[in-house]
């Protein structure tokens, strides 16, 4: 298990703030996902009250995806985006056994960092 | 990547509830974290107000793991619970080099899963 640097975390957010937590089984096979999965990232980092995202997905296809943003409004925006929809559609119809969406305020938060 | 069944997910809630979005960064070596971890969820589990668990690792030792409880009363609780707080210490000298902790209250939540 190798020790990485810090970029996987979403850092410097000042609560109260917005998480989307999106948690996901995988089908078998990649049809088109990784690609789509790559631009939603790339997509979503240029949204206005996008603050950051962390994600990780096991060998077992299980993965926890979170998004922070800064308002609900952003949260409903980037839902409603063109090319966000056409993903959203490819989800439900191609990549995903199961997943579950949850819209939550974060209102107080902490962190360590070793030195 | 094979398909798995729901187990991993915590099914059944009803919002408003909290969740606690936990990521980390483990550092090298086990150093007893696979029992202590293995431990933590047998006993978060008997807390009450505990609604369910979600969580995942991957490969580059990076991990999301979000517990979902019915009131910021119940998160507090577990967070005092003693044998909690030997684990909480642990983590901070022995087991994780980053972790970023945010509670948060789930407003809303929507699902698929394919039949």
């Amino acid at each position: 298990m190798a020790i990485l640097g810090a970029t996987s975390f979403a850092l410097g957010l000042k609560a109260p703030y917005y998480a989307v937590v999106f948690s996901s089984q995988r089908r078998q096979g990649d049809q088109g996902y990784a690609a789509m999965g790559d631009r939603m990232v790339e997509l979503a980092a240029q949204q206005p009250g996008y603050l950051g995202v962390e994600s990780v997905r096991g060998a077992d296809g299980f993965g926890i995806t979170v998004s922070y943003w800064d308002s609900e409004q952003a949260i409903a925006k980037w839902k409603a985006h063109a090319e966000h929809q056409e993903a959203q559609r490819k989800g439900w119809s191609d990549w995903y056994a199961h997943f579950e969406l949850r819209v939550a305020k974060v209102e107080r938060a902490y962190a360590m960092q070793a030195v």
